[in-house]
């Protein structure tokens, strides 16, 4: 994983400086979570009652892949793999 | 955001740097979604019943910079101002 590495990048920052001959480019990455969830919103939050969830239990994402997002489809597995992350879902059991 | 590139890079290589007129391109990227939250464990996975969440309902961090994970206490704001995302919590009503 450490030779694969997928990353969002919320910012790329191109800082050409010239020393000399020498021309040094650094990008930098920051770590945007969510890729592409609602990105029209400024911030995503999501509000589930308990009682209508469905089943005994509900599963909610937490990696920001699923494309049953705000639940878990279990796309963790492959990003934890691409990555070495170890992020999960949020169980919520029904009284 | 209009400054803001959002990309995936499949693969980050080192770029050799040639020497004499030197040039130096510098990748950093970590598709790490969780820095710090119990990073012993292959993954996090977190199971809350409903009825023993306090108040009237339950905030849950899916930014994974909770000092109160798996709560959320508010650090989604922080992450969403340095990176340009646009994270939240989920919100669990209860009955
Ligand atoms: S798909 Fe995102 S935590 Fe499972
Ligand atoms: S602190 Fe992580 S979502 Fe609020």
């Amino acid at each position: 994983m450490a030779m694969s590495l997928r990353a969002s990048l919320a910012r790329v920052a191109a800082q050409p400086a010239r020393v000399g001959r020498r021309s040094v480019v650094s990008v930098q990455a920051t770590g945007v979570i969510n890729p592409s969830v609602k990105k029209d919103l400024d911030k995503v939050v999501d509000t589930i009652k308990a009682d209508e969830i469905e089943g005994k239990k509900g599963v909610f994402c937490r990696c920001w892949r699923s494309a049953k997002f705000p639940y878990c489809d279990g796309k963790h597995a492959a990003h934890n793999k691409e990555t070495g992350d170890n992020v999960g879902p949020l169980i919520i059991e029904k009284p």
